[in-house]
């Protein structure tokens, strides 16, 4: 059977100049970076190529780089560290509805400590509307923190937009670039940012592995504390390997970044179309301001577990909302904070292209789709109701 | 030039089993654990299966295994975990005067936030008296934490009666088990502990990828916020190569401990013994309650840094100090606990054998080793001085 993987927003084959930039730092230049003798400058030297190569990619200085485990740990590093660092200042910070849960629950937990947090609310399609974060500054709010791309819809916010009005008032501004980063520009200067997430492992990277910009004079406190690496920012043996290969992967987004753009925008579309014969069934996100590589649907009536299953059996691989909150049986936060119902909510799915999606994996995809929900929709109690 | 690397304290080469064990889960099986499709529950059995080799190794049960990113990350979300999850109950916390950066920083972050640090003294081996942790306990104390072994002299602590001790008083255990695990027995339940950290590249594992074990009931707050991963106690896409690879190190070094300890200790014994005929020179740490692998010697009247360099010109690797304060110039905090003077503590030199330490390596080092040490003495100003 064939099988075709629609999920690269949850996670990407390592691409195969990955595996072998990495290859031998596992048993040859085996050396810890903070070690003086050779062993450790020649691993000092991988990871020093691979900050200048990150740091090329975002417009930012090599020195303000680090290197984290992924993504949720580079979001809880920014927000955190910022919060306690400015506590003497303010404790307000602002946010949306439709952040991933690294985000969110970063703030629940803040909260509880005694911070203060704005949700922004979001239009139809997910978008921040800038004039809000402007109205909702007061002179306590020490962040702002607003995703560059939504994870399950898509859906791209206008933050240069929300940087110049961050920049005007001396208020803080981090995003969340984990799912935007290789499809879309992230120079920190364009975007107007001080605190940038990236993880490695959405862009064909290794898995562990991610960045966190700190645009210099920021003012913020370590989420570990320990020995010197990092400059203190980031204590702990750099993930050599990982590091590497964070390294390449972000040289391979940058030099390949249009050709995929191309190739993910024609095939996401494809499958938008698939979609667009069927009844009961709508695109969410915002038609044109969404990631290239993104399809998401509700399709009404059914359940998107179900859906899920199915079509894995005859070979597709796709995703009900995130995979980070997969195991939990609540409706999407992000569907909701859109305007679409529990129950409709529970319909949605989410296709994601990548580097290795053929035309004829869309192919496949519009032969076993309709007929997949064809058959569910028989099945479904929600169904039957609603058409007697 | 022969090389010859005795720094497997600072971190060691990956076991080709390992290697070959991570390799397919980079482009082929690379699922994300939290997907329900195939390829998500392919790369979720493998973690679990790492859970179980770890839980084994540690006699530990697979849902109290929580995988980090290193042995930093588990002592940071162990310390910190346990004191804002308890700061209800106390605010006294215990550790020792010759912890891992990690822990202490982390102890000193704390202070800072409200909590009370005792730092128990150690005697000239470097050991913990434990009669000292029972007699610092309060009706505050929430947590103690001592390392299994050091990482600078190699002192192993009686972990087994502090935790007997912490057991009877109702506080909870932390210990550091970076150095020893591989080398000592890790039983969770003999030591007593209530927490337990340790770190993949330390025994032939990948770098970027460590355990912290949270006994059944331990009260512990996430340090990172997100997904719902390792049952929201570690939220984050799991980094499945290096769990996998982790799984497999465990395992090698629970099947092979026995030989390995064996060897270690021979090769270990025999670079002691090309100290022991050399003058103004000595062992550091407990001449039997040692890691097996450990040898740290003072060497009057040189710098270690010299030492390191010109070994390091001759093809040794060695380290002085720990590799994660070697851009420090402070004269190392073990040292100056076990009454060793700064002067002194500057000619320290730490050799740590490993799995591919031969007796060649060792007959290489007695032949150059004395050679360095007598021309950096003759150039010394401090010998020069002393010898006047």
């Amino acid at each position: 059977m064939r099988r075709v993987y629609l999920d690269y927003a949850a996670t990407t084959p390592m691409h195969p100049q990955v595996v072998d930039a990495m290859h031998s730092f596992y048993s040859e230049h085996y050396g810890n970076p903070s070690s003086l003798h050779s062993m450790g400058q020649q691993a000092k030297d991988a990871v020093e190529k691979a900050r200048v190569q990150v740091a090329k990619a975002l417009s930012a200085d090599p020195a303000e780089i680090i290197f984290t485990s992924g993504g949720t740990e580079s979001d809880n590093a920014a927000i955190k560290g910022v919060a306690y660092s400015l506590q003497d200042k303010g404790n307000h910070i602002i946010t949306s509805r439709i952040e991933h849960h690294a985000v969110l629950e970063t703030c629940r937990f803040l909260k509880k400590q005694g911070f203060e947090i704005t949700y922004l609310e979001v239009d139809k399609y997910g978008l921040v509307e800038p004039d809000d974060v402007k109205r909702a500054i007061t002179n306590k709010t020490i962040l702002v923190t607003i995703m560059h791309a939504n994870n399950e819809i898509g859906t791209i916010e206008p933050i240069e937009e929300i940087g110049e009005i961050c920049k005007n008032k001396g208020v803080y501004l981090h995003t969340d670039a984990v799912q935007s980063f290789g499809s879309l520009d992230t120079d920190v200067n364009k975007l107007g940012v001080n605190l940038l997430s990236i993880s490695a492992h959405k862009f064909y990277g290794p898995k562990g592995v991610g960045v966190l910009y700190i645009r210099k004079g920021t003012r913020i406190l370590p989420l570990f504390h320990g020995g010197g690496q990092e400059n203190h920012k980031r204590p702990s043996t750099h993930n050599v390997p990982g590091i590497v290969g964070l390294g390449k992967a972000v040289q391979l987004a940058v030099a390949e970044r249009e050709e995929r753009v191309r190739r993910y925008t024609e095939l996401r579309d494809r499958i938008i179309g698939i979609f667009e014969g069927m009844e009961h069934t709508w695109l969410n996100g915002h038609p044109e301001k969404r990631l290239p590589n993104n399809c998401h649907v509700i399709v009404e009536y059914i359940e998107g577990e179900s859906m899920l299953l199915k079509l894995d059996s005859v070979g597709i691989e796709v995703a009900t909302g995130s995979a980070c909150s997969s195991s939990s049986l609540e409706p999407s936060h992000v569907l909701l904070s859109i305007g679409i119902s529990r129950e409709d909510s529970h319909g949605s799915l989410r296709l994601t292209v990548g580097r290795l999606t053929t035309e004829q994996d869309i192919d496949y995809v519009a032969e076993q789709l309709p007929q997949v929900i064809e058959e569910l929709r028989k099945m479904s109690p929600m169904g039957k109701n609603r058409n007697t």
